[in-house]
């Protein structure tokens, strides 16, 4: 089966905002063993959503999109549609009562939003006022979802999985292995990849890297050649590897310091809280996670962590000094087991000559024992290198953790 | 000049990472007054990708691609590029001479990285080891570059916007007006959309909801009528309009703070780090930020920020009181003019009938006046829970500083 996932939304041609809900779709879906074929962005714009959408139907068997379902003036998603499957409007009772009851009846798109295409199969929106759609005919299936990620992720998990599972047989369940690495890069992996290539030719190698971490999937019939190429790959690269299924460090080591009975808390400067939210970000981070001191003026570093000021006038906020001070400050207000203190120059601004932009100090330390004092050097824009410490420091603490390697003093 | 933007990239086809770079694309472009009518993802596959780069071309007088540039089996960008454009591949010293000095002789992939298409003029990559490239042929464009991030957007600023400044006349600039909104809903703005609409039939409306946030813009020939339409849409919500190019709260705080010259801390439980990470990814943030205590675990909230034990235990760690006591205890450890506090519940567990999950408190004051303390009742996933807190947070302080509009107590 061929699938497409198409988001309507001006905003993110305009860069506006980011497209999040094609790849939450396209993860749902890798979940239940279907892959998606392409993925694309048209506007709220009558013409140029007609073509998009009989370009993808053409080509697919399924259609997703999300947007353009609102009772505002552009939202003309469920219109095209309509039009493309010959499908009149009908005043739907249920829908309508269903809004007067959680939005009172004088909502004013009520009416609108009730008005839905006869042919279309209803979506229920749990969260907003906007229904979703699926139309069928002639072997194509377009489903219709909301724009807002609160309103489609519901919906999607609620509706239209459970529509696809009834309807699809799901026929697509290649073997695949995917292994997750940290802090190697694409090169180091890349000859190994090309050995495996001409041993198993018949396999497919995907190498996917990210910021910090790296994925690599494996493909073909065979199970045997499937563990051999996945063993020598694991082997070559033993305490790099991580698990979890979303192929986050954070996740990782989430589950690590759980399985450990173990606690964390941090001490941020430059990367400004990102450590600590991409650790909350999951659930059950209260279980370990104790909290994040985030003190990015000397002032709090002093206070709150009791850093020395001589050490912050003769050494600098940025240097192995303060970072030691800044955990050992931590450990004694928090008492995880587990701490990292981070300070560095995340720019534009802020660079000199010996400590450039990207110069970012840090301490990874166990209760009770020597921290791990090391320097990371990191190019890029502002954003770029706040989130590359932070995942490189997760994985740091991950492989101290797991494979007791310690990061290396750079200097 | 129609302008579409291609991410080539398997993993986001499969959920594991969201498409950022066309996002960057299309808003660097729009900066310059240059729209994108269409994005696109397509795989690492050869018959696919050629198929979507052809249609493509076809359509629009410029395509822009991310990704499959690398020196790994999989990355075959510029391979089906040259082939589309009847191009050879020769080794170029330059390069090979650059990725040496910068990596050193042994680079596994110089030989490979060096080989160009010779038909293609070349982008530098300052941060990495693929090259760009750009084929221009019967009026049409492409242009080819790295799909990392940090690799992507210097190549973009330093490389491609000079290329295309100089080789395209910016002829495509429209009237728009952009006003951006914080705490209103899509239903609110709607009935005078409408309105606006009849009076003014030829202008074009846009309503972008996000979280917490909404911008509206407006598109006509006409300056009058526009500049007549915008004030109408502002004076209706005079204390809710926010401004900056971004169009996120966020970088609007930052802006009014540093105007003010006022200092800001936060005290934060569930929204765990993010509100801090969202001010501390904007250049300068040190000027007015100092600091917030991500204190997750109640032992953090006692000894960091002073909340009392009984509180804790009578009225809950998500309570008025609670928030009360952290925004005041923050206000004690740092010298920041203003303070948020905020606890609440992320979920997925650890709601209760009393307190379900989305119940958020939070208390905004400013050093020496009384705080203002009330409740957010928010639906969604946790992300979700998190990220609205965060945003109408922010906004919330904004709104209090900017228009002395105090946030409204729930309960």
């Amino acid at each position: 089966m061929r699938i497409e996932v198409i988001a309507i939304a001006e905003e993110i041609l305009k860069g506006m905002i980011i497209n999040t809900n094609s790849s939450y779709i396209s993860a749902t879906l890798s979940r239940l063993g279907w892959s998606s074929s392409r993925h694309t962005v048209l506007p709220d714009e009558k013409e140029a959503l007609t073509e998009g959408l009989k370009e993808a139907l053409a080509r697919s068997d399924l259609v997703i999109t999300t947007g353009g379902l609102g009772p505002t003036l552009d939202d003309i998603t469920r219109h095209v549609a309509a039009e493309l499957f010959s499908s009149d409007f009908t005043f739907n009772k249920e829908i309508a009562e269903d809004l007067a009851k959680r939005y009172g009846k004088d909502l004013p798109s009520l009416a609108d939003q009730a008005t839905v295409p006869t042919k279309a199969h209803i979506l229920k929106n749990a969260v907003g006022t906007a229904p979703g759609f699926v139309f069928t005919d002639k072997g194509k299936t377009l489903v219709l979802m909301p724009g807002v990620p609160p309103e489609m992720q519901p919906m999607l998990d609620q509706e239209v999985i459970p529509y696809l599972k009834k309807n699809f047989s799901n026929n697509l369940k290649p073997l695949v292995e995917t292994i997750h690495f940290c802090l190697i890069n694409e090169n180091m992996l890349d000859p190994l990849l090309r050995q495996l290539k001409n041993d198993y030719p018949s396999m497919e190698f995907g190498i996917y890297p990210g910021y910090g971490v790296l994925t690599v999937t494996l493909k073909s019939g065979n199970t045997i050649d499937l563990k051999a190429a996945r063993d020598r790959i694991v082997s070559e690269f033993p305490t790099h590897q991580f698990t979890g299924s979303s192929g986050k460090i954070e996740e990782a080591l989430s589950t690590l310091l759980k399985e450990q009975k173990k606690t964390l808390s941090f001490a941020e400067s430059c990367t400004g809280g990102l450590m600590a939210h991409k650790i909350t970000s999951l659930p059950g981070a209260s279980d370990f996670f104790l909290g994040s001191l985030v003190t990015y003026s000397n002032q709090m570093k002093e206070q709150v962590l009791k850093v020395a000021k001589t050490t912050l006038e003769s050494c600098g906020a940025v240097s192995k000094e303060t970072v030691e001070e800044m955990l050992h400050g931590l450990l004694e207000v928090s008492q995880a087991d587990y701490g990292i203190a981070v300070s560095g120059i995340a720019g534009p601004s802020g660079g000199t000559q010996d400590k450039p932009v990207g110069t970012v100090w840090a301490a990874i330390g166990e209760r009770g024992k020597k921290p791990d004092l090391f320097r990371l050097d990191i190019r890029g824009s502002r954003q770029t290198i706040i989130l590359i410490s932070s995942i490189k420091l997760l994985a740091s603490l991950y492989r101290k953790i797991r494979y007791g390697v310690s990061p290396q003093e750079v200097s």
